[in-house]
């Protein structure tokens, strides 16, 4: 069977890693994480991913941490005993384990936490068809900027739109742009450009959506920051959501808005397109 | 040693109490929880904690998890095997262990978590003197009326004041209104009144702050729900904070306002004497 854990320098099967009942990250969320994966059984963006990493363990001022280099041994050596062909990464770091209180604790190593699992790429026909969505009030935390695991209203959002029968949710703020989709970036085609809600504390600004951003001027597709409003948002040409694991997908439906033809966009397939063949090339 | 824990049917000591690190409860904050103490070895409104607990896990759609009557008996049981003279009881229900995916696993069993270990009661010179604190943006997610584990932004709220020299921050939201205290319901006493934030989706309704509003009319003083402007707060008689484990603790400094003459209110004081008179008579 592929798949392995680590936990604190020890790799393990999954089935038998386990944490601290105390672990801060299990109390109180107090922990960050990163998902990565393989192409062809390279690691795609690791650095990147790293990079982001130090940035959130900063966030919360979690130090001690194993540096960006050491983690990544651990990830390649992770990597190689799963016997994954294709792995899904996911790498957690909490602020390590004490007694129940609020105050950091003082004199604690943080828990690290890897799992290596074979990849399950999105299904061809879920990708062929496009995702279905609702939009739903942004009620996460205000600082979605941070890649915490307090990620409860992502969860329950997720949820209450398969509930709803749709595939995702996409959030709204309060002010009526939109900010992100449950698990990832979006990306609206206006007609002329396209454009994607500007980094800040409202999104986790994706590696893929970065990538995308330096992509679509290659391809001659203008592409910016610019806040998107529901109006706008319903009356795209095309939409598309971004992520590490769905790397680029269509969107089809936003509420009772059918966006474009109902398909699948010829951007997002272009850029998807060329998006991997550059990853493939590295 | 006094302490112990418990873990889906077992009982055993803290430091051996694990998880699987693919507990739902460490990679989403996927899980609710509930803070127990005594008096006198005698559980503090156990009926009313569990009811709360069973409102969080109907919020969260957590299925199949203990009823209250076997929590009670769990919860009274570790009490008994703790041996601790007056203790405080963690108790966590998460919706389980299964594959890092957003979606509701199907076929999953929650996982109770509890700890009993020996009560830390606030320090008398803490008490004496009156806690000092700050206002902070409250950039909490928009359900604190659950009790969720996600507990990442009170955390830093938490850390932020003390890193800054007091003993607590005060939420206050976009809107200018007082939510709560980032552990506790805040009470204004304003020459005329107890205020306290009106219950709702912005504000976690704590056992004692129910009982505070009851209590206080029956002392002949006025008490209600009402917002509470940062002007307000500021400019209040007194203020105070509730918790189960706290109980009731005058705040004496608010940013840069003392509130009252500096120390601890009468009001504040005379609820607390009452409220534990009735506590020990029950």
């Amino acid at each position: 069977v592929s798949g392995i854990a680590y936990v604190n320098g020890l790799f393990l099967p999954i089935e038998e890693a386990r944490v601290s009942v105390e672990d801060r990250g299990f109390q109180f969320a107090d922990g960050v994480y990163e998902v990565l994966r393989t192409y062809n059984g390279k690691i795609f963006a690791m650095e990147e991913h790293l990079q982001r990493l130090a940035r959130s363990l900063d966030a919360v001022e979690i130090k001690n941490a194993p540096s960006s280099l050491m983690l990544a041994d651990i990830i390649r050596d992770g990597l190689h005993r799963s016997q994954c062909k294709e792995a899904v990464i996911y790498l957690q770091i909490t602020r390590g384990v004490a007694p129940r209180k609020r105050d950091f604790p003082k004199h604690v190593e943080p828990t690290v936490v890897m799992t290596v699992r074979e990849l399950e790429p999105l299904p061809d026909e879920i990708r062929e068809r496009g995702l279905r969505t609702i939009t739903m009030p942004d009620n996460r935390w205000g600082r979605c900027d941070i890649k915490s695991t307090a990620l409860l209203a992502n969860v329950l959002a997720y949820n209450k739109a398969r509930a709803a029968g749709v595939d995702d949710a996409i959030f709204v703020g309060a002010d009526g742009f939109v900010s992100e989709a449950t698990a990832g970036n979006v990306f609206v085609f206006d007609g002329t450009r396209l454009n994607t809600p500007p980094s800040g504390p409202r999104i986790l600004s994706g590696i893929t959506r970065e990538k995308m951003l330096k992509l679509a001027p290659e391809l001659r597709i203008p592409a910016r920051e610019a806040e998107i409003s529901v109006e706008t948002l319903k009356k795209a040409h095309e939409i598309f959501v971004t992520s590490t694991t769905i790397e680029c997908v269509s969107v089809v439906q936003v509420d009772d808005a059918v966006i474009g033809t109902g398909k699948p966009g010829a951007l997002a397939m272009r850029l998807r397109e060329e998006f991997l063949k550059r990853v493939c090339e590295t």
